[in-house]
């Protein structure tokens, strides 16, 4: 789920803090639920997918292109980014999706609508989890497949451990917990699928990795966190909660940029995936 | 690399400790070596390999199986292991595959004798893992491959967070650290393989996890480290150590066996990889 916008992001344009969101793809972000929707595929070649919390769009687009025959909702709770999944779905030249606003507690489509309802790194930002895979239960058809891939945010491990990268750890932690999220959610996910009502047969457990080591990888990780770090809703966020100071955020900023030139620099987080089957 | 055993354990017997060693594979443990070794058997079939710190040998026997035409050269520090890694390789009726005692510092064999060199969860036990590395290269022939893989144990999750369990927790990175190990190994294999002298551009960074969630995983963790916390080399040196006492001790195991029955139970961890084209 994006943050919102800053009034000086133009719709269609990706907000300061895109870069890292806009590099997931179905393939790095989804791949626990691909084999299942492609056999799913294979016997109803038009499926429908709702992705929840699309922000801008890129996972979403890449499902649409999975399943071309098929068709793909993307929703989120901020209508900010709308345009800009809209832009990513036009450069892509995908036409078979579209999104719109709605929140994931309340999903505006009948019971039973969709074949395969998707989320990613929405959970982990949300007080009740549960409600919501409860909520993704009720829009999906007997029959089919609710998943979600959450981040582990205390199995981040980033090298070389410079001092203000440390605190920039602490930074994101203390806003997730602050805005109602649980930086342990890859954890907690199977607990929080057995709470909305789901029988443990009915779930798939699995893990995986997100990480940046490579040049590009590292330019763009250390780029859109400095983003973050200088501009958009984050840092206005972290200075409404007192989470640190202008100055503080530079020194992180800085403490990125130097990381990002270091031939040893690595970046890693588990992730918690589930799939489970209506 | 293996704790040493117990006296009460019978040779050519899993050790204490080995229930979990013992689920280990080519397969599940060095997935990222895989692709590379298939490719190399393409063009040579008669690869060798040598598996450092092969402990039980199950990682060692699958290799062996993987390269039938091939020989696969297995060594541990603890000589008590080897009649245990014979007795895995006879009863999988494997022969192209032979054990011997021997410290990665010194590694009894000549420059360029080795295809492939491997080693898995060895370097976060040792202080100098960079030398490791360095006579890993040395034994390797021009053109063959380094790979390793390596837990980051801060990464590792368990939940239910019962208490006892996060006490485990320090107490095995207490006992890691006090054994001169490195708890977040994961983390700095790269760094280890830049300062044994390597280039970055020979090197592939990558991360996979180990998790145990199914009822029989869960049975197998749980016996696995309930079995190191009633006896063996690792209590004994908890104990030495003053890492806590044999009270503290029972409680984590029963902690572990309310674990096991949990159906929200999962136990997930973060691991580094690395090939080193030589």
């Amino acid at each position: 789920m994006e943050q919102d916008q800053t009034p000086s992001e133009k719709p269609g344009h990706p907000p300061a803090q895109a870069i890292l969101h806009e590099l997931r793809t179905a393939e790095n972000s989804a791949a626990h639920l691909l084999p299942k929707l492609h056999s799913m595929k294979e016997s109803n070649p038009h499926l429908t997918l709702l992705d929840v919390g699309a922000g801008s769009g890129t996972i979403s687009v890449s499902f649409a292109q999975l399943i071309p025959d098929g068709h793909v909702t993307g929703i989120d709770l901020n209508p900010n980014i709308l345009p800009r999944a809209r832009a990513v779905a036009e450069k892509a030249d995908v036409k078979n999706i579209e999104f719109q606003q709605g929140s994931i507690y309340k999903l505006p489509f009948a019971d039973e609508t969709f074949d395969v309802t998707f989320c990613h790194q929405v959970l982990i930002h949300i007080g009740t989890p549960w409600d919501a895979l409860r909520e993704m239960l009720r829009v999906t058809k007997a029959g089919g497949i609710v998943a979600a891939r959450e981040g582990d945010y205390e199995t981040e491990c980033v090298w070389p451990e410079l001092p203000e990268l440390c605190k920039f750890h602490k930074l994101m932690a203390g806003l997730m917990s602050a805005g109602g999220g649980t930086p342990t959610a890859g954890r907690q996910l199977l607990s929080w699928a057995l709470k909305a009502g789901v029988e443990r047969s009915q779930i798939t457990l699995s893990y995986s990795t997100t990480s940046y080591h490579t040049p590009s990888e590292k330019k763009h990780c250390s780029q859109g966190l400095c983003d973050q770090l200088r501009g958009g809703s984050l840092r206005e966020k972290a200075l409404k909660f007192g989470l640190g100071s202008e100055n503080d955020f530079e020194e992180m900023a800085k403490a990125w940029e130097e990381w990002a030139e270091r031939e040893d620099a690595c970046l890693a987080m588990l992730h918690g995936e589930i799939l489970v089957q209506k």
